[in-house]
């Protein structure tokens, strides 16, 4: 096949032949080949400005990220057939590692479909669309998802911010059965319902999966808070795993319905539940009485969402941590999440060591995790982690 | 209690401060606490320029790290108490963590011991020691370690490369019971024998305890070598996970017979010796035929000693990894590890992206693993942290 070029300017394809897939606006020679002729979607030759071709991209003139690379031969691009060839690779791998079919089956770049991200929870697959290049591919993806699973209900939840960018409409539409209000979802072996409308992204965030199945060795027991609970995924994982009081804090007072649902569907018969902002929530249990919970869970929502709000972000992070430090009996434990990508794992760990140092707490970080295997990293793309879980025995009189 | 000053230079105080527990020698005033005054293993009262106290440090003048703070209280030092409560408190731990009796029950600086490590082997406890400081000590330890556990064996493997730093004599030491040459270990349910003197270390690793435990996961019916072997930690756990054969690499003749027999008792039907150098047998495999394994286990001992190794030493290790990728097949796992301290987790990381851009495979990060948490981090000290384990999927001609 022929794709138009997409000349780079001089060194510009370093990155991409160091195995990252992306090219910036800035990077590409416009004098040579202007974007303004690309129209959203369109697929490129790549070339570097000596010509050298470097694969094949999907183009978006409108976005800062201008240029994804669908394929490294430079001879064909994506197609149909291409497109299945992915998604079965992806599958190949969740099937390998999971029993049950609850999981990310595909994550964007890291499984080589920048732009295309889809959840299955059972029968159920949500897709998201993030990309024009993807969105040209939008009957392709929904024929691929057939043939690939015959799942009762598809649903499209092309509603995320990226697509703003990418100058795509916001919907959500389900393109095939029917979708319930809540569905069921399956962690670790535990069954969840979660709102299949309505709810936080896709429904559910199977991203923490191995690190909640830590939850069995560290809840047995336990008093429990579980800041953020939103539906309950830590909290009701804690009580199935022994803990013999959780407490689910969240601002929603949705999410914390589907929290008491889970929890009662799951037994567990020691919950409460706190609607609250989780600061000022944290703040008054502190200055009521101090070490009342052996195990506190924080998995904040993002609170970095851009670069510039690295320092207030921060700010927040500590804040949380040094106040959940606070919480903990003399010996506790403190599982600080962040899924923040501009708060690195390095920067998490500086924010538990402050917060340990001010709170003056003696912190031994036991146990780090990661977003899980079904949210594959590609080590050239920074871009495609973002997950870190400290989990942190907190000692009190120690040092 | 009274201890003789140690006066810090100007602001050499900032990294105590920020939860470090190390002085070095070039951080003490000289003039006015000269570090030949001391001798070696004396506790001091750590002191800022300004006469603000930071706590008791254990001083070594022959030592690069001449103190290590001990506590933050002024008033107190190490005393039998303090290092029976720390033990106890190390305890603790592993029994909220683990069911057996088969962990790091002590893991210096991670456990607030700086200079003490202890290896629980069931019945058998190996103490080693490395610190000036902990050597005074010695006593006390073997009778906090009778009064915790009162195990069968206690064996001082007082042969560390630190001990000479220090100044300490190196010798191995049965101080209680009767050591047999090789003792019974159990990991993730599966029991091995490692050879009680003569091996490795304190004879086993429990480090990669949880990142072999994924075995469980990624090695059903797959084709695994295990290079750098040792007595068959991954290997024969593969095994037990229904790996359909397992190759077993090492260059120590010793070693691969305590594999042999390890394999045989856990009831491997399937396994294969190779003596020989990692790199030279990888080599040679890669020529004879590439694509033949599944799934490919790189733990190699510490490949950068020292700082000034780490050009070589990241040459070695991308050596290893480029071949490791070329001999597994077209959808393959590897699992990369490197136990330096000097490498960093990006650094691995980086290696394993240019391995697979040159040898033209997509690689997937699925799971970052660490050391367990029988080997506590502390937060403000990266020198406790030294182990990485990186499962990547590889995948050629797919992008």
């Amino acid at each position: 096949m022929q794709f138009p070029p997409l000349t780079l300017k001089k060194n510009a394809e370093r990155r991409i032949r160091a195995g990252h897939l992306w090219i910036y606006s800035n990077e590409v020679d416009i004098a040579k080949t202007p974007l303004a002729a690309f129209e959203p979607g369109t697929q490129a030759s790549v070339q570097a400005s000596n010509g050298k071709a470097y694969g094949v991209a999907f183009v978006n003139p409108h976005a800062l990220i201008c240029g994804r690379l669908v394929t490294r031969d430079a001879g064909q691009g994506m197609t149909p057939q291409l497109l299945a060839r992915r998604m079965s690779a992806a599958l190949s791998l969740r099937e390998s590692v999971y029993d049950r079919p609850f999981y990310r089956l595909v994550f964007g770049d890291g499984d080589g479909l920048s732009g295309l991200v889809i959840d299955r929870f059972g029968d159920i697959c949500v897709v998201q669309i993030s990309t024009a290049g993807m969105e040209l591919m939008r009957e392709q993806i929904i024929e691929a998802v057939h043939k690939l699973l015959s799942p009762g209900v598809i649903v499209l939840k092309n509603d995320g911010k990226m697509r703003e960018i990418e100058g795509l409409p916001s919907y959500v539409e389900v393109v095939h059965g029917t979708l319930a209000a809540s569905m069921l979802v399956e962690e670790n072996g535990v069954p969840f319902q979660a709102p299949a409308e309505g709810g936080q992204k896709t429904g559910w965030f199977y991203d923490h999966r191995q690190n909640r199945q830590r939850l069995q060795t560290y809840a047995r027991g336990k008093r429990v808070l579980d800041v953020f609970s939103y539906v309950g995924g830590w909290g009701v994982q804690a009580g199935v795993a022994g803990a013999s009081q959780v407490t689910f804090l969240d601002s929603s007072a949705a999410a914390l319905e589907y929290a008491a649902e889970n929890a009662r569907n799951n037994g567990l018969d020691n919950a409460e539940y706190l609607q609250a902002d989780a600061f000022e929530a944290l703040k008054k249990l502190a200055e009521e009485k101090a070490e009342r919970y052996d195990l506190i869970i924080l998995d904040p929502p993002a609170l970095i969402p851009r670069k510039r709000d690295i320092p207030q972000g921060e700010a927040a992070y500590a804040r949380l941590n040094e106040l959940a430090l606070r919480l903990l009996d003399k010996d506790g434990m403190l599982m600080s999440a962040s899924c923040s990508m501009h708060l690195g794992a390095d920067r998490l760990r500086d924010v538990v060591r402050a917060s340990g140092r001010k709170v003056d707490r003696f912190v031994q970080l036991l146990e780090q995790g990661h977003q899980s295997a079904d949210h594959p990293i590609v080590p050239a793309i920074p871009e495609t982690e973002y997950l870190k879980a400290l989990w942190c025995r907190s000692l009190s009189g120690f040092y």
